[in-house]
C-alpha cells in the first residue's frame, strides 16, 4: 500500500459519510485523543504506570493506526501529500543534522 | 513510496548514527512536541489564535511529515508494521462505526 | 486552597508509596493521556465527535482536576513554585502580548 | 495565591480584551502546544534528544506555568472550581488506588 493508497483509502472511508471530514480543530482534538492512548500503553510498557487489573492488553499497533488514520484525515483536509511531505523531512533531516549525531564508524 | 518503503526509508535514517532509536518514551515525548507545532499552525489558521508579527508563515505540511517521520520510529522500534496497523484500523470503522454517522444518500 | 497547599497536598499523596514520583518523560506520558481525555470530552461537546452509545456522560471538571495533579507532580519532581510561575506568565502576558489584542473600550 | 485567585487572576486578564476567552477547541489546541514545549524541555533534559547548538537554555517553570494558565483558562471557560476539581481527584486516587502501589513501611 503506498502512502498515496492510503490516502485515498482513507477519503474513500470518509465519503461514505455526509458528515465528510471533521473540522481542523475537531481533527486535532482527536490526534490528542489518539496520542494519549498511545501515551498510556507506551508508559505501561516502558514507563512507571502499572496496569489496574480491569485493564486488558494493550494494544500498540492499533493506536498507531488510529494515529495515523487520523493524520491522515488532517492531511487529505489540507490537501497535503504525504510522500512530499515524509520526503521532505528526511531530506531536512540528512542536512540539518548531519553533525548532530555521531555516525556508526 | 509504499508504507513499507517509508518505514526502511525512516530506518536506513536512523541506521547512520550510533545512538539509534531513541527510548519509547523520548519518541512519545518528540511525538507530543511536533503533535504541538501542528496545533500551533491549525490554531492561527482556523482558530482564535493571531500571529504575533515576528513568526513567520507556518508550514503544516511539514508539521505533518514530522509527525509521521516520529510515528514511524515508534513503529519501527515497536517492531509494527504500519500497513498492516492501518489495514486493521480502516477495517474497524467500517465495521464498529457502520451506524454511527449518516451515509450519503 | 493555595497553589502551595495543592503542591503540599499532592507531595503528601505521592508520598505514601515507595515509588514515589514517577520519572519525567512517564509523567510527561500520563499528562499526556489526560490531556486526551479532556480533548475527548470537548470533542464531544463542541467538535464533531458523536458520542457512541456505550460512552457515559463526560466530566469535564474531572478530567481538568487529572491534568492539574499530573502537572503538580511534574512541578514537584522539578522543584518548581507553581505561584512564581504562573505569575511570572501572566507578567509575561502583560508586557508582551498588550499589543496584540483588542482592548474592552 | 489560592487557586481561586488564580481563577480570578486569569479573568482579569482575559476581560481586558474585547476577544475574551478562546473558543474550547482552540484552547485545547494551545494546550497542546504548550505541553509539546514542555515535552521538548523534558526531553532534552531526561530523554534521548541533545540540543541543536542554537538552542538556547530550557525553562521548564515557564512551560509549566504556561500550561497552568491555559488550564485556568479552559477552567474558566466551563465554569469549573479548580479547588473542587482537585480534592475530587486527590480523593479519587486515595481510593480508588489505594492497593495499586506498596506503601512506604
Amino acid at each position: 500500500m503506498t502512502l498515496e493508497d492510503a490516502q485515498r483509502e482513507v477519503h474513500k472511508y470518509v465519503s461514505q459519510f455526509k458528515m465528510g471530514y471533521w473540522a481542523p480543530l475537531s481533527n486535532l482534538a482527536r490526534l490528542i485523543e489518539e496520542v494519549g492512548e498511545l501515551a498510556r500503553e507506551l508508559n505501561h510498557l516502558y514507563g512507571n504506570k502499572s496496569k489496574k487489573p480491569t485493564e486488558g492488553e494493550g494494544h500498540i499497533a492499533d493506536e498507531i493506526g488510529d494515529i495515523l488514520f487520523t493524520l491522515i484525515c488532517i492531511a487529505n483536509s489540507e490537501d497535503i501529500d504525504l510522500t512530499t511531505s515524509l520526503k521532505g523531512v528526511i531530506d531536512k533531516y540528512n542536512h540539518r543534522d548531519r553533525d548532530r549525531w555521531d555516525p556508526v564508524e
